[in-house]
């Protein structure tokens, strides 16, 4: 039987491997975290909003029925393409016909490693679990040491992107709403949540006046915004821009992704983030057997790069899995298109901007649209349920159930 | 004002907050955690059963309305009676004019701390992610090394008190149920649960009938229930009886509890489990304005021991809030005398036994009963509804929600 292996549960290697249910094909799907993650929510989990559960599910359980997939929860350390195998962190090694690298991104502080203990970023349950400890942590030691917490109350977000402005918006809410009247040395609405951002807009892949409406609905938030402001330096005690000081208790890092380092073991040219420019059917240059999905793969449609967002990589999941039973019938791949649905970005409560063909809003409509989209996406029929229950009570009561500090 | 400071925010401490919320006192709630944690259900986090959100709220969200309490997170580390003071683990000092101590138990392992590695108990939200991440990673691993899944899929609870006996029943429905048809390379339902208890019966509190009762109903879970078993020795390949090896992958730790260290630190006699023995009112001999109440208390009520359960801390959390309110009006304080409604302990899925009153129970109507109690005691409207439903849908599908590895 050929061998299919898929490296990465996400969006995209998860859709490969469910497109791949009726083929003749022995399909393993290796990931480090026994769990798919409904990354766009992320963030809700990291500001306390949802449980950690509520994102995510066994990757075994969403694939339950479908025979011909083994899961293994595992690390993948390189891939050796001249023998058609890849290597395990536990040293064994593990043949395929064909491969479907989706490994994914992880954070780049652009050289500046010694910047991730300070301003950790968000990229799995154990980086949210971090950060909420942190942002619930500070007003816990704000409260015990009321004279300091003019610095503890002060959030930095850098980065002005979705996770990032989604990151400040959420936490100036949870300021000025849920944890008022809980504290009684401090005023948790003094709290300071200031965003940070190298270029001159945020959310800079919407259209400009779009930009501007969401900076004037994150600045009613109370998120004071810095544009054209480069981080020069992070260390224990906040956040340098040029010669400019942010003295701040929790710093977070919203700015930068690099691919995954599984890249750089497949032999080939990376771009500047690490990322692989695949052929135009999704294989890797040289190797018509390894295909590159996702965040991972430098790829372009129609002569234009596509995004790193969840619809593509679902989209390039799918048609990797095509090309794979197209080549079994020696048939030539198929070219990738990315089909672009349009774009939305949440700030907050309410708040939102969206771009979808001619379509463009903002404030509530966007964010009722964005709210739906998100938990008609979200897997499984429990998963949405509890969601949306969640976020009633939350809406109404401005409240928030996860604030748990583990 | 009079000053009141509280150590722990478990039930007993909780409950004297509360108690307090009238009077003419200032209150400073110390934990070194920021969530009240219903522990009756833990195990069900532990087991992957609930999201460690659904059984825990923060303290100063409980008592946001209280104006007299401050919360603090912060870690005690000694009780100063001869100045009034309590040291915190900052190095700062608190004074107090009335004080309650209710810093609970931890585990023991009889003089054995070398096997806490290898066997984790069940107290905190951090012990049930662990012993959860555990349980699920056990299976993964088995997947990956089928050759090893004997070993692996073994799982030893040691301890046939009421965490023992849920824990037991628990791992043996998801391995009999939950994960069945997950797995391509072993079959879950071939996994050993072992019971091992050192007495000659399980839930020893009960009386002896509803005793074999519960033993029946574990067994028909297919959980292996060894009675009068001595565990002599822990490592890492598993536990040893005697001359008796049992291999496992799993073993964790539910057969004994001591006191918080703390209790060392009030310079009083201490029983065998490191307890206070408490003054009829439940102050502490020779200081009326200290009091010891729930798990750190060796309380007597109308000449019998005081059980360490929930009911009983708060009724002593109670008790010892009216206590410092007669001493403030030169009044006597008050015995502590208990109530008990009765006890109930579950098995698994429609499984438990109870006993209140004159009323014996089993099986299914014991497990409604337990299921109704503890949904209605467990803190907050939304909890209680979120609990239901995720029990709802696990209840007829026998899948459980929270099967996150992290």
């Amino acid at each position: 039987m050929h061998k299919v292996v898929i490296i990465g549960a996400g969006f995209g290697g998860l859709e490969a491997a469910k497109k791949l249910a009726k083929e003749k094909v022995e399909v393993t799907l290796i990931d480090r975290s026994n769990h798919h993650l409904f990354q766009p929510l992320l963030y809700q989990v990291a500001t306390a909003g949802l449980a950690a559960t509520a994102v995510a599910m066994p990757i075994r359980h969403i694939l339950k029925r479908q025979q011909n997939v083994t899961v293994l929860m595992q690390e993948v350390s390189a891939v050796d393409t001249a023998n058609n195998q890849i290597e395990l962190a536990c040293g064994s090694r593990l043949p395929y016909d064909s491969l479907i690298v989706a490994a994914g991104s992880t954070h780049s502080y652009f050289g500046h490693d010694d910047w991730a203990q300070f301003a950790p970023g968000l990229k799995s349950l154990e980086d949210a679990r971090k950060i909420r400890g942190q942002i619930l942590g500070a007003f816990e030691e704000a409260e015990r040491m009321p004279e300091q917490a003019g610095k503890l109350l002060t959030f930095v977000v850098i980065g002005g992107g979705a996770t990032g402005v989604e990151m400040a918006g959420t936490i100036a809410e949870i300021t000025h709403h849920t944890l008022r009247s809980e504290f009684r040395r401090i005023r948790p609405e003094t709290a300071r949540v200031i965003l940070v951002e190298g270029g001159p807009r945020i959310l800079p892949t919407f259209e400009a006046p779009l930009s501007a409406k969401a900076l004037t609905q994150l600045q009613s938030l109370g998120v004071e915004v810095r544009l054209n402001a480069k981080v020069t330096n992070i260390d224990a005690g906040g956040v340098a821009i040029g010669d400019e000081r942010l003295d701040a208790g929790t710093v977070i890092w919203a700015a930068g992704v690099q691919a995954s380092p599984l890249a750089k073991t497949l032999g080939v040219a990376l771009d500047r983030s690490g990322r692989v420019a695949v052929e135009p059917d999704l294989s890797v240059p040289g190797h018509p057997n390894v295909y590159v999905i996702g965040d991972l793969a430098a790829a372009s449609s129609r002569g234009t790069p596509v995004p790193g967002v969840s619809p593509a990589a679902k989209q390039m999941g799918r048609r990797a899995a095509q090309n794979i039973v197209l080549r079994m019938q020696d048939k030539p791949g198929r070219p990738f298109v990315y089909i672009d649905y349009g774009a939305v970005a949440t700030i907050g409560r309410a708040r939102a901007i969206a771009q979808a063909g001619p379509l463009r809003i903002s404030g509530f409509p966007a964010w009722l649209f964005w709210l739906v989209i998100h938990i008609y996406f979200l897997i499984g029929f429990r998963n949405r349920l509890m969601v949306m229950a969640d976020w009633a009570v939350a809406y109404f009561s401005f409240s928030r159930s996860a604030r748990i500090i583990n």
